[in-house]
Formats: C-alpha cells, sequence, structure tokens
C-alpha cells in the first residue's frame, strides 16, 4: 500500500508536495494582468525594447485566449501557475518570453497575482452582503407590526416583531461590510516590483504598475512585501466573522422549522426530502450554512497557524496560504447566497410565532414596569411582585392577564385595573419605543434608513 | 475524588460553574463608570428623582472607592461584578439603589461594560505599538548601511541591509496600527439603554448616555445590541495580527542568537540562564512571545466556537466572552513590550552578518543581473550561467568574485573585467534602490517618512 | 498608559512574562512528591549520603506542610514553584538542598511534575464519566418505554424511546473513557533522570522513581523526554472530544427546555432566573456546558499552535503548556459534573414528548416498510406512495392513521386494512428490534449490558 | 458579478451547495463494498430474494467497473455518491435495485462507507509510520558515535549524538503509532443496519455484515451510530499531532540546512532552486511538511466546530465531516513520505556537528558534574564554580579545556590536573550513560530494541 504510490522514491513525493498547479491555476486571470501590467512598465522603462513588450504581451493574449477557451493544463513538472504560463508563453513567442521574467521574481508575482485575487473575492462578499442586505431590509419592513416571542437562553424573555429580529441581522451585514471595506483597503497597494526579496537595480516603476492594477500605491518594503500575507487574513477574518453571523440567522431557521417551533416554512427550493422518511422537509441549506461556517474558521485558523514564527523573507510554508483562502471564498459565497435566498423565500407563520408570543408569560417586564412607572417601585422590588404574579398564574394554568385584580392585588395592593392594558403583547411591544427598540414605529424608522443607505428608494 | 467536591449536589456544581466574578470583576472600573452615565441620564430625563440620582451617583462612588482601597470581594452567591456592585450599593444606601436598575438589564449592562473594557485594551495595544514602531525606526535608522544576508526559505538569497529588514517590521505594525483602528471606529457605539433585548418603555435618552461613555453614537438594534461580540472578536483578530507579526520577529531574533548565527546579543534582562548549564543565556523573552502568539490564536479560535450558532438574543455561552479576552490581551501587552524592549536593547554584530552575507553567493543574482543588463541576455539564459558560476565556485571552494576572468570567460564569453564591482555585497545593496527596495538611499528615505509619521521630529 | 508599568524598562517586563509561579504552583503537590523520590533514589544509590537525603525528605515534608497551610507564596523573583520550593527548602535545611538537583534539571523535573498532573486529570475525568455513565443508565432505564421524537435535521423524523436516545449518551461516554484509558496508558512513563536534555553521568536508577511515582517504565530518551508534550495534548483531545459530546447533549436541554419544545423541566438547583424578566428559567448551567466546549477546544488549538515547528530539545514556548490544560481540566470537570447532574435530576415531560411524536407524520416509514413487506414493494417505490399518502393527510390536517382505508387504496390498491396497526407510535418503537434499535426489548438489553459493565448489580 | 452565478435563484444555489458528488466520490470502493455486504446479508436473511440479490450484487459490480475504468461521474442532481451509484445501478439492472435500500438509510450507509475510508487512512497512515521509523532507525543506528550540539532554547547546551537525536523522533513516531492503532480499535465497529436513526423492523443481521466488512461487531446505539463522527475526530487528532512532530524534524532540518549552520545536505530530490537567485538550495519539502501541520491541525478544528452543540440524529452539518479529513489524509501521506525521503537520503555533515558541539562551551555541565562528585561540593555551588570558568573562558575566546590549571585553580582551589579529562565532547557523551541517556552505549542498545520491534532482523 505504502511502497506503491512513491516507488520512484523521494523525486516521486516531491513533484506531489510541490506541485501547486492544482490550486493555484486559480489565480491565472490575475498572473496574466499582472504579467501585462509589468512588461508595459518594462517597455515604458525602457529595459526591455517596445518592440519585445509588444510581443510579450501579445503572448500573453494568446495564452489567456487559450487557458479561457480550454482551462489551464495541470502538468505538475511545470509546478505552478507562473511557470505553466511562462512555459508556454516560450513555446509561442520563443526565448523573448525570458524577458519577462527581468526585474521580478516569482516572490513578489505571487503575491501580487494573490492580492489581486483575494481583493476580488472581497469585492465578492460585499456584493453579496448588499444582496443579504436588501433581502433582509425587504422582508423587515413586511414585518414590522408581527409580533414573536423574543427569546434569551432561547426561553420566552418579551414580545418582539420580527422586523425587528430580522433587522438586527441587517447590521451584523452592516459590521460585515465595514470590515470587508477596511480589509479591502488595507489590501490595495502594490508588491509587484519587490522582487525576491530586496527590490532590483532595474530602473522600474513601481508606481505605473499599481496603477495599471488598480492598487492605491505601492508597498514600503520589499522584504515585506514577499513576506506578508496580511491581505488574506484580513479577509478569513473578515469571512469567519460573517460566517459567524449568518450560522446564527441558520440556527434560527433550523428551529424555528421544527414541528414544535412551526414558526416558517422553508423555502422547497433551500430543502430536500429524506431517502426513507417520506414525509420529511430537511433544512439542509441552513445546516451546511452552520456547518460551513466550522470549516470557513478552520481555514483561518489554518492560515494563521502556518504563518506563525516564519522568519523573513519568502518560505515555502507559504504556499499553504491558498487552498484555505479558496476554500473559504467558495463557502462564503455559497453561504450568504443561501441564506438570502432564505430570508427572501421563507413563509414566516406570523400566527404560530403570535399565539407563542402569548403564551410564556413574555409580558411580565411589562408588569413590572408598570409598577416602577405607576406605583412608583424601586424596579427591583417590582421583579419580585411580578415574580409572584407569575407563579400563581402557572400554577393556575393561565396567562398573566387572566389573573383577576383581586388575585393581582392579594398579591401587592398599588396594582390597579389600569394594568391590564400594558400585559397584552401588542402593548407591550408598542411601549418598547426607546431608540433601537423593537416597537414598530422605532423599527419603521430603522428600515427607512437602511433602505436609503442601500440606495433602495 | 469526584464526590467529595460536589457533594452538595447541583447547587455547589452551580454555584462554581455559573460565577463570573473570578474573572467579570476586572470590569469594575467600566461598570462603575457605566452606571453613573445611566442614573445621570435616568435623573436628567425625570425617570427618577434628582435626588435619587445623585445619592445613587454618590453611593457609586463609594463604591469604587472601596475596591479602588481593597480590592473587589469575590463572593460567588453574587455570581458577577453586577450584582456584586449593586448589592453593596444597597448596603450603602438602602432600597434607592433598586432605581438604578431601571431601564435597563444585565444584557445591555454586561455588553456595555464590556465594550468600555475592550475599547481601553485597544488603546493600550495602540499605545504599545507605537512605542515598538518608534523603536524599530530608531534603530533601523543605526543600520541603514549594515550589511546583512537577507533570507528565503531560511537560505542565503541576497544581501540586505539591518535597517531595511527592521523598517518590514515597521510596516507590519503600521497594519497592525490600522486594524485596532478600525476596530476601534467600529466597537465604538454604546449599547446602554437596549435593556433585555427588545428597548425599553421609559423615555430614555440614549444619545447621552453614549456621549458621556465617549462612544460616537448608540447602536440602532437592541437585539443586536445585547447578542453581539464583534467588537470582541475584532480585538481578538487584531491581537492575533499582531501576535502572528511578533512571532516572527521572535523566530528570528531566537535563531540570530544561536552559536551557529551569531547575529545578535540579547539583552541581558531579557534572557536567562540555565539551572544546570552554567553557560547557557537562553532567548526566554523572545521564545514567550513566540509561544504567547499560540494561546492569543487560541482565545480568538475559543471565541469563535463559542459564538458559532448562537440563536438571537442572549445566551448564557456569551460568558465565555471574557477569559478569552482578558488573557490574550495580558499576553499581548506583554508581547508588545517585550519585543520592544528587545529591539531597544539588543547588540547586533554588524561584522558577523556582514561576514555570513559573503559566504553563500548571495551576490549570484547581481552576476545574472549584469549579464541582462550588460549583454541584454534574456533573465532566464543569465540565471543558467550563473549557476554554472556558483557551481564551479563552489567546487573550488570560492566566492564569485575569486573567480579569475578566464574561469568566468569559460562559462560565457560574454563576460568582461566590468563584471567584479558588481559582485561586492555594497555595490548589490546600493544597486537596489527601486521603491521600497534595500538600498540605503531608500531605506534612509523610508526612515525619514516613518520618523515624520510618528511625529518624531 | 503605556510607560508607566513598564517604567524600570526591560526587566520589568521580563518579571512578568517570564513568571510562571502564578499558574504553575498549581503542580506543588507533585514537585514535592517527584522530588522526595528523586532524593530517595539518589540515597540508595550512594549519589547523596544516607543522612542528606533523609535531611532533605524531611525538609520537602516540611515545605509541603506550609504549603498545605498557608498556600503557595507567589514571589516572582523566584520564577516558578521549582526554585519556590528548592529556595525555601534551603532556608529550612541550609546548603544541602543544592544536594538535591544533583543529576536532574528543571527540564525533566517539570516533564514529570506536569506527566503527574496530567494523568491525576485524567483520573478526575475517569471518575466524572463513571458518574456521568451511571447517571444516563439510571434515567434510561426508567424510560426504556417512553415515547419521543426521533429527529434528524431537528425535523420530526421517526418515535424513538428516550431511554434509547439517553443511551446514546452512554455510549459516547463509554468512547471518552476509552479515550483516557488510553491516553493514561500512553502517559504513564516517566521523564525523571533525563536531565537537562542528554541523561547524566550519574549512577541513577530511572526504574526506581519510575515505580516510586507509579509510572510504567521509564521514558527511552532523554532528548524526547524534555521536549514531549504528547501526554498533555493527548489529555485535551480526550477532553475536547467529551466536551463536543456533552455540547450535544446541553444544546437537547437547551431546545427541549424551549415553551415550544417544552419535553422538560430542568432542576432549578441549574437554572436562573433573570434581573429584569420575573418569568425566566433559564438553562444556564446548559449553556455554559455549551460554551465551554469552544474554550476547551480553544485550549487544544493554543497547544497544538505552540509546539508546532519547535526544534529538540526544551524550548521556553514550553512554558505555554499549563495555561491551557488547567484552563481545560477545570472547565471539564464542571462540565461533567453539570451534565450529570441534569440527567440525574431534570423532569422529563413525556406527555409533550410523546404528543410530539404523533404529530409530524413520524411513522411514515412505517408504512413504506410494511408496504415493503407486505406487498413485496421495492423500498423506492413504497416510499413514493408513502410519500403521496403524507401529502394528502397534509392537506386534509390529519395523522396518517386518520386515513381512511378508501383514500390510503386510493392511492396505492395494495394497502389493506392491516396497515393500521403499523401507523402507531408503539408499533413504530416496538418493531424497531434490531440490534442497537430503538425498541424497548433492544433498549432494555443494552441496559443491562451497561449496567454490568459499571458493575451496578 | 453576483447576480450571474445565481441568475435561476435559490435552486441554482441549493444545486451548489448540497452535491458532495464532488468530494463524496472518494467513497466508491467503500460503498460498493458495504451495499455488497448489506444485499448479501438481505439475501441469506430471505429478506429479498437469492435472486434478487444476486443481480444487485452482480449490478454492483458493474457500477464498480465501471467507476474504475472511467472515474465516477459527478452530476450534481444526484447530490452524492450513494444516490449516483444507486440511479446507474437502476439504470442496468432496472426497479430490482430499489430492494437493495431495504432496512438502510443513507445515514447508516455514509456512516458505514465513511468509517472504512477513515479505517483505511488509519492502515496507512501505520503503513507510512512504519516506513519513517525504519529510517530513523537506520540512520539512527549509522551516528551512534556521531557527535553534536545538543540545544535547549536553539543554544548549545550540551554534546549529544547525532544517532540520539535521531531517535528522539523514532519516539515521537512510535507515539503515533499506538495513537493510530487506539483509533482504529475504537473505530472499528460497524453501524450498518441503524437505518435512518431508529433501527429497522427488518430481520437483518447486523453481526453479519460487520463481519463481512472485517468490523470487530455491530455498534450498540442506533441513534449515536448515525450521529457519530468520533472516528474521524480521532483520525484527524491523530493526524494533527503527527503532524506536529514531523514539523518538529521538518524545523530541524530547515535550521540545519542553512548556511551558519551547515549540517546537512539536503537531497537534491527534495529540494528546489530559485527563478530568480542561481546558487539557491531550498528545503521545499521540509517547509512544505512545516506549513502542512497547519493545515491538518486547521481540519480537525474546522471539525470539532462542525460538530459542537449539533443535536440528534443526523444533521446536514455532518456532511462538512469529509472535506477536512480528506485534506487532513491527503496531506498526512505527504507529510511522513517526505520526511521518510529526507532522514533516508540526507548527507548529515557529522564535521560541522562536531566543530559546532566543541564551540559554546558545551561541556560546562561536565564540570559542574566533575566538580560534585570529585570534590563532593553541592550541585548548587558547583554551577556557580563554572559559570566563573565559562566567563573567564569566554572573555579570553578560548574553550573551556584551554584554560590552566593555575587558572582554574584560581577559581577553585579544588580543580585538579584530573578535570581535563572530562571536558572533552567525547567524555561528555559517553558519560552520560543513564537509561535513555545520550552515550553511544545506550543508543546502540536503544537501536537494537527498536530494530527488534520493527522485526529488521
Amino acid at each position: 500500500m505504502w511502497g506503491g504510490r512513491f516507488a520512484e522514491g523521494p523525486s516521486a513525493i516531491m513533484r506531489e508536495i510541490n506541485a501547486s498547479i492544482p490550486f493555484d491555476k486559480a489565480l491565472w486571470q490575475q498572473d496574466i494582468r499582472a504579467s501585462k501590467a509589468h512588461v508595459a512598465m518594462l517597455g515604458a522603462q525602457g529595459i526591455v525594447s517596445a518592440q519585445d513588450a509588444a510581443t510579450i504581451a501579445n503572448g500573453l493574449d494568446m495564452v489567456a485566449g487559450e487557458y479561457a477557451a480550454n482551462g489551464v493544463p495541470e502538468n505538475w513538472d511545470l509546478e505552478d501557475i507562473h511557470m505553466t504560463t511562462e512555459s508556454r508563453l516560450a513555446e509561442l513567442i520563443g526565448p523573448v518570453a525570458g524577458r519577462l521574467h527581468t526585474a521580478r521574481s516569482r516572490n513578489d508575482q505571487v503575491a501580487t497575482d494573490f492580492r489581486l485575487w483575494v481583493r476580488d473575492a472581497m469585492d465578492q462578499a460585499l456584493a453579496g452582503l448588499n444582496a443579504l442586505q436588501v433581502a433582509l431590509v425587504t422582508r423587515a419592513g413586511e414585518h414590522v407590526h408581527s409580533i414573536m416571542p423574543g427569546f434569551t437562553h432561547l426561553q420566552t424573555a418579551q414580545p418582539v416583531t420580527l422586523g425587528h429580529h430580522l433587522m438586527a441581522y441587517y447590521e451584523m451585514a452592516a459590521r460585515d461590510v465595514s470590515r470587508f471595506a477596511d480589509a479591502r483597503a488595507r489590501a490595495n497597494v502594490s508588491p509587484l516590483g519587490s522582487a525576491a526579496l530586496a527590490g532590483t537595480g532595474f530602473p522600474i516603476d513601481r508606481f505605473a504598475t499599481a496603477a495599471s492594477l488598480d492598487f492605491a500605491a505601492p508597498t514600503r518594503n520589499s522584504l515585506d512585501s514577499v513576506s506578508d500575507r496580511d491581505f488574506a487574513l484580513d479577509y478569513l477574518m473578515a469571512a469567519a466573522q460573517c460566517a459567524l453571523h449568518l450560522s446564527r440567522l441558520a440556527e434560527e431557521f433550523i428551529i424555528w422549522a421544527s414541528q414544535p417551533f412551526g414558526f416558517v416554512r422553508l423555502p422547497d427550493a433551500l430543502s430536500t426530502g429524506s431517502s426513507i422518511m417520506p414525509q420529511k422537509k430537511n433544512p439542509d441549506a441552513a445546516e451546511l450554512v452552520r456547518g460551513h461556517a466550522g470549516r470557513i474558521i478552520g481555514s483561518l485558523t489554518s492560515l494563521m497557524i502556518t504563518m506563525k514564527g516564519l522568519p523573513l523573507a519568502y518560505s515555502k510554508d507559504m504556499q499553504d496560504d491558498k487552498p484555505p483562502v479558496f476554500e473559504a471564498a467558495g463557502l462564503l459565497t455559497l453561504c450568504i447566497a443561501a441564506m438570502t435566498g432564505m430570508v427572501e423565500s421563507t413563509t414566516f407563520r406570523t400566527d404560530r410565532m403570535r399565539q407563542a408570543a402569548e403564551l410564556g408569560y413574555a409580558t411580565a417586564t411589562d408588569l413590572a414596569d408598570w409598577l416602577v412607572r405607576q406605583a412608583n417601585i424601586p424596579f427591583r422590588e417590582a421583579h419580585h411582585i411580578t415574580g409572584a404574579a407569575v407563579k400563581l398564574a402557572e400554577s393556575k394554568g393561565v396567562a398573566l392577564d387572566q389573573l383577576s385584580l383581586d388575585e393581582l392585588q392579594a398579591i401587592d395592593a398599588r396594582i390597579t385595573e389600569a394594568v391590564y392594558p400594558a400585559l397584552s403583547v401588542e402593548a407591550s411591544v408598542a411601549s418598547r419605543a426607546s431608540y433601537g427598540g423593537t416597537a414598530p414605529s422605532q423599527v419603521e424608522q430603522r428600515v427607512a434608513e437602511a433602505r436609503a443607505a442601500l440606495g433602495l428608494e
């Protein structure tokens, strides 16, 4: 079993452990783009002749055309996307291809390519988050008045509105947007021209290549430039936080879809059946989003560990930067899309939600608050009085507002008839009109602000 | 063994698993500050009387005075810092203390306290990083011309300057500063007044409490406010990246201090001896910085896992947010301080560094570059010619510039006498004057810019 | 802010980063025990005189007595528990104390002490798991016939028995026991006598010290002995898996305790109220168990990262081995105890469980199976027929067995009156009598086997 | 950018997030094998007719033949390997194929397939570790007398033998073997027949299928069987520890290969050159092993997070069990093979090692030990005397044994001429003959025992 695969000995092992082409071929567009920017600059600076520069640029376009048409060939002996492209370029245009590598190294080349790729992934996340925010704010707008139980510890706590609940996720998504935007700004500098580690003696123009690749500026230290993977970590960290938020929403959909809750009917398109139980409708997409959060966090962990304690400058360990980023980016895109679809298309069973809100003594706090306000009792004391009322109601198996005034006054004489209106779920929700509170009046304002921020009207 | 400790049964277990006072007493200053802001607002809004507000504020000052003098008492039955303070307040000022809890809950209280604490930790990290940057740029300025081997794969690659090498870490620290600043801006909103989860019916002024706690604004969604720990994760993520950078510098100091390298003499104050080997001088501080990076990453991992899949709003799992943050913050402060001390006080043995740079054919690339520039040979061909020259020099056990012109011309006839000046380490370093390169002229500019950015002159 | 704390400069930093006494004082019993074993051997081998050995042993007992009475003094200048004890010993018995360190080093001393501590932690976990298994098997025995919905994807799938469900956790605990036992066996070798890294020239008897510390044998390689922390990782890995199991049970209790489920009434002693919502009874202990799983996994991650890439032999990074192990062990003990208490004392609301099992078409598979068995239809076809029946029942809002025979036969003519008995939850559960299935007959056997394995009767 | 890919809406997202066939096709051999065991049992038990059983078994062989010849087709609409195979089977043999799914579910099917795959991966790791152990013990046997500096804190500590150093890794590998063997034993039970979650009403024989799949027994609880992924975690935990060991050896090779150390010449086949620096010979394979350790730990972290807090029984999150295990297994195989090749083929430059051992006062401990033994001085005092001697030698720039007797006696009068032989590296190494010590006599015994344990002679 063991002997067979590596029978050729070390060279067979090396071929397999060393080749990054199976995954870094994903960088081909960035690699071509960066090479074209580099050779244009070499030509403009007179480092290669204008004719050679044109020949090389033309050749790179030919290679790109082949890749677009047929995919990137995966020849492990060419190790990586950079050698694969350079080798094909040489076949197409001859030895002049060798001039492309003037004044650069694989170290700054891969740093540039990967940074371009990650910047694209950040843009994709931002686009996805925008769609998610639109979905959230849209459904929230529909449910400003829909009442559901608000939970803490998964215990019924106080009534809230579904619109308010959905807008909580809008806020999380807004922080995710902020985080990706910060990460993008920090990543947006060009390592190209840092060469192997020390810069180069050729009279290159790093500002020109930076500009042509839409970077804000060139990086300031060549040793750092080839050793730095902060941009990848920044991406993974933003992705991990985003995945955590999505995992929380997924968990809620899964619980809400369970029979005892029955708060939602999930979209058919995002559910599956069972191979053995014909009645099942499983929340697979939500579960996969929750599961994928684990893998995205694992990807972040992986790259942090890989980078720890690496001396300057480039070490080959850093080849292990790409698989976790590629994996996390693929998963994150799916997670955002799946939860967007879920938010857009789920049927909220507002009747079941409201019914659940009316159980569980969700307005007990309202009784306590009423005592503070109307009877000027310190909150801690009001809390104890209310506790006694809940206990009595529980023992009788009734709701709070089904206790008689006599019964309530037996607990505390300061309670009056006026308390009853405060104990309905509508009154409870409407009363919580502090800034950011669950009252429909508040949620309407937040939704309007969010729609404006998203440019929706 | 098992029975003894929990012999009282579940209540003994609960007392121990539930109490957070052993660690959350670290929040006492933030807790007092936030309570004072809250009660001042309650008074200003007429929710409690001016007199009650004054009594409570006064009582809080008394409690704070006791804590400052004697520490926070650790009574597990009072569970956490909030109940501990409230209980002591009631002892001091009587039942009026109960009014402090009007229109707030432990959920928004702990969210506020912890956010204040984390904001302080961010400020402390920023102050520490400033000191580290000053140390780096100062030592870099001293060593703009000191030549050392630049490594890739820990193999001698090209000569670089020590100043350039140190400035690579300045760049990393600059990104850390940027990351903490972004995190601080995102964290700087006030959850106070979100109450348990739904907001409150009392006519509170959340903008007032936000302003009095130096927050930029109140948060916009009460459910999110009590469920959100992004600020703690943002802190841990910035801390983890910073720790990774420090771990790389630590690794270099450890390797540089080993006898075969001998590039540095570490400061006595940051080294230790051995209990058994009298000749030892161990780089303990650097090793601990490297080790602590593992624990800081572990802390981040811990909190990500804890938050994954939690439904809204507050769940008790979130009590596990503080130990990892407190641990990471303590470790990070020490790591930054230790590496700052190391950078400030290490003796760089520039003679050993230069000697190492001259071995290992570090200027082979300069020969290849010379061939490209002087003989107009494509780089890939120049690379092969140089490889042959290195092989010959190795077999003779000499440096590249000790090969005779005859020997070099036997390899490639286009090589001339003019090549020799290009092969010294000084010439090599001076030639790499591309923007961000290792040439002293470049490093001088970067150091000057950095000193200006730090306000040093 | 920054300057103050470390104003003395590097030595203040070093004092703080280097001192391990704040946490490694937890090792004092192991340290005394190992020192006594060492000095007894030194005396027996004639390496120190019998009289010196007796003096030292006596002195160690005095130090231990002081520690037991007054705690371990925390003097950071003495760095760690080993120097603290040695220093106190010298005060008590004079210079002869110096002979204790003959033929050993702090490297093998700490490796021995920590291994002894971890072995104790393994034994504690094993004792706790035994109590948990007893609780599980006891409650399972009570509920062999209690019917609840079995879930997949948190959707009602098939009826199962509560006893069967609890026995699933018994199996997990059994694997945890097996894992801790394996780890203990692998850890149970003595590094004492490996000295700094190379062994010693003194004629020590490592088999004697191993035996006196109840180790199975001495370790076989001194370099490995002082560099190895596998035993700590083995402990953390077993702890992490155990915590994962407990987190699953905790999640179930939390969901089951929510109002819409209402499957359990949690023990008061393991729940808490709310500071603001008087009606709340929160499953805090279960939530903390779920949260602690994150921190235990974080601890494991931390130590893995710390150990990665460390060259032989001892590096100071390894001082970061203890905090994660100490933290995880404390948390795990509480988690096991809390879940044991929860299992022992929770009231299972079997009426609510049974009622939920009857909803949700949990016996649809039984209809499909009946079709396969009675009508010899391939399973896939039976699955489709059943799906149609469920759809019809759903549209009519009735249970499967409330469809008339006409209605069923309209779907498939091969269905007969005989199908009805198969559609009750009792029949469903009783029928699943395959080995390891949920049928009461099976669960009774498994419970009996487990009780025998635990020595319960 | 965002809209395009998922323009079809939720169904396009679901198709992509739900399909596991891109990775679980790796299970095809296990899936066929388990299905054949299942159908043979169904036939033997009379649950399907003998003829149907034969038809199905035959059909499965045909499908397997197609897969072996052409690979597994990747049709996302068929979701996974199980549906892919079942669908092809139905095409080949018609509706009788549907009987294969009698008395099983995808839940127990995937649990069985994956367990078989993981068991194979464990066997592969064991085979690889055996090869590594053989390499280590072989090279150790060659270098029982080769002297090198032993390091702690990467500082020269005491001379050791290279054979001893390599045998430290033999011990680590031996623990890895033990860990994989334990994991294999725990994993080696059959979940087949647990069906969806509750067992089945068909009269299956789970002992028969267990035996035919070489499992020791069937699992004992059907709910646990479909929810359990401990076997995968056990594999990943053993893999992580193994990777940590390999990362330490890799780190040493990387440092040893650096020019200032120069302890090794790495095999050409496991090194690479530089695209820009012609003199480079980079330890890529070792660096990749070190980097891969990060990814393997990340894989473990990922699966732990995914499993945390999942309620019973199967949840779709568990589909995320396979990518991390597949990735880790692929990486681990390469890491073991690469380090085996490295150990087998590296040239140890024993001259450079010995030279380094003679520098750095590696025998200072031997002077201290001599003082204890010959002059009966307590070790702590001997340590101080030796410290003074090292200081004097350092200031004179000479080795310890180049100090004159007068100079030594000026430090302590009890030192005599007889001390000099103790100060050579040979004497130092030879003297450390305690069990497990570095003395050639000890190492020879350990090598002999290890060769016997490996069955080498």
